[in-house]
């Protein structure tokens, strides 16, 4: 199966490699869309996409350069010019689910994405199987390797927040905008594509309450020790009754829960079914040879006429609704909840009050510190865990 | 899809239901080969496997009686007769691995296994996979619900190793003849079925040493709860430069493991990959739902033309040698080891005194066990990981 790059970064130039090791699955990166000149590949480098759209020969194409334009185009043209089309782009994704599904139906080709979550962790693959035999209660967990760098290290060394992000930095696990990561924007993304993947409707990634790691301290982190909790940033959605509840916030996992005992940049992804029980997922979330896999996972399951990913359904789209989960949440502000919402005051850190709060509707907690950091407070919140 | 189901026991049963319960599949039982009247299924109930063997319209067997024989030449047979198979039954497996595989081959049928290792967890497909694209360097974990569920027993309520087995066969945990569990059989089964998947060989598995946990004391119970550690019976096979190194013997974890927060019939099972690192896969071990679960979706990749099994490749055979992994053990004997092999000698407990050896070959330490079992004396070791 021939086949062409569109990008040659650290995941394009991942893939290639790989595909070049394992010559026996017949699968060939004859074109590659690049924007600067890379002496490696220039004998078969392109800067003009529609070269590739209009090879007959190219029967799959590999989008790895990231960011929602202008790969959302090539995208949409490869499947409407009938090519198959892999890509690990968490963020077009979610943002165009349920059209890129349809399109890659409509003509006859496959779409496959097993690189947007969890890195190398088969995760989606086998959420998209479970949900054709079982019913899905849950899912999430720590999606996210750059904030669980950061998350780890600040329990480790002790070091505050602006610190271990500058490391993190300096060592190539955080990117030099973090944003998407720190704030949880990328672990919203994930979120969306596994909750569609497990409902067969697209979620509504813009209705998911999203709380990220910036504001954490030092002081937090110390608290956190001395109660014997870890904080992980997760993303969870659970199928409710009244529908399903969707969120990401940093979360408090005691010693004994696996998620307390996935350092570094490691990943842990779970679902909980109702036939089957929880399953969990661990693996590295991110990293070149970890993703490069994925990639060429999909590569191989197309060239051999079948992916998981065919088993993506998108019966209509539904949005995600945070009041109907609920729970207790640490909170450090200077401006603590009224008195009768509180179960413990934990005393003064030295940017603030800190408390555990009784349980409450994950979307007022989101409401609330939304409020407090638009009004310029330095708040943190984490929920806790039963 | 028409299928005829080779017993009518928990997994059968379960089958059935699951198949039942999803007709999208259009996978349907129109034969059940029973040995007693089962008032449920007497319509579609036969005592005569030639009856389905010579039924056209059945395309596909699932196995799911257990044991060597019958099973073994009723799968041969149907494999003969190109039908797929579909089987949950490890131990057969692990006897006869190449000569089905080939057969299957030859036929062009498909035979897949996924509930024979791991419950509902969805390891053999997802460890066929990565070895197309990965060097797999080393597997293994928990693989048997009913001795974690035993050790996890012991650890938290302090009983003995015979009082907590009847519980266990009280409660449905342990069956009434318990050998395969406790003895390790069942998780050499499954190691010598993933060595295979992960190795393209076939893995003799009477050549894989096996401790199993009969020998375990609420006194060793109780030392390492002293130490920290938290025992479990695990399979391991590791790549060498010199061959593969398979043993299953009870292993000590410290607090941060993975495997010690496995508790229960869960089961955890890990590779680790020159390029992806490692992955783990934590799940229920066993079950009706999940074992049902693993059979249909079996059934499904088949009815749908592909399943992760025909990446099984059989090129030859090998003897795994545990005298290629070494590691320190917790023993506990009255004849211990020469004093220069013990680096820390714990005290008496009341079945003998205990201590940590030096790293030694895990041949070794398992013939010195075997040899003091043969003499009569009441041994128990335990590997220690680093």
């Amino acid at each position: 199966m021939k086949t062409a790059l569109l990008g040659y970064g650290v995941v394009g130039s991942g893939t290639h490699a790989l595909l070049d090791l394992r010559p026996e699955h017949g699968i060939t990166a004859e074109r590659v869309l690049v924007r600067r000149d890379i002496a490696s590949v220039r004998a078969i480098a392109t800067r003009d996409f529609s070269e590739i759209l209009s090879d007959p020969s190219i029967e799959t194409v590999v989008e790895v350069m990231g960011g929602e334009e202008p790969a959302f185009s090539y995208v949409k043209a490869a499947l409407l010019a009938k090519k198959n089309v892999v890509t690990a782009n968490k963020l077009m994704l979610s943002l165009h689910y349920a059209e890129l599904i349809s399109l890659a139906r409509e003509n006859g080709v496959h779409l496959a994405f097993s690189a947007a979550v969890g890195g190398g962790i088969p995760w989606l693959m086998n959420l998209l199987r479970v949900a054709r035999v079982d019913t899905v209660e849950s899912l999430g967990g720590i999606m996210n390797g750059t904030t669980n760098f950061i998350l780890t290290a600040m329990q480790q060394g002790g070091a505050d927040f602006a610190e271990t992000l500058a490391e993190a930095q300096r060592l190539g696990y955080a990117e030099a905008d973090p944003t998407a990561d720190i704030d949880g924007l990328d672990v919203r993304a994930k979120l969306a594509l596994s909750s569609d993947a497990a409902f067969s409707r697209m979620a509504d990634a813009s209705a998911i309450p999203t709380l990220g790691i910036r504001h954490i301290t030092a002081a937090d982190v110390a608290l956190f020790k001395q109660l014997g909790l870890t904080c992980r940033l997760i993303g969870k959605a659970e199928r409710t009754e009244a529908g399903v509840a969707a969120y990401v916030e940093p979360m408090l996992f005691s010693a004994n829960a696996p998620e307390a005992g996935v350092n570094g940049t490691g990943n842990i992804i779970s679902y909980r079914c109702a036939g089957l029980g929880a399953q969990s997922f661990f693996g590295l979330g991110a990293g070149q040879k970890p993703t490069a896999s994925a990639v060429v996972q999909d590569l191989i399951d197309i060239s051999r006429g079948a992916t998981a990913f065919d088993l993506a359904r998108c019966e209509g789209a539904f949005t995600p609704d945070a009041s109907l989960a609920a729970h207790a949440y640490y909170l450090r502000a200077n401006s603590l909840l009224p008195a009768a919402q509180i179960e413990t005051a934990l005393g003064e850190t030295p940017a603030g009050p800190a408390c555990i709060t009784k349980p409450m509707p994950v979307s007022t907690m989101h409401a609330f510190v939304r409020e407090r950091l638009a009004a310029g407070e330095n708040v943190f919140a984490a929920g806790l865990t039963e």
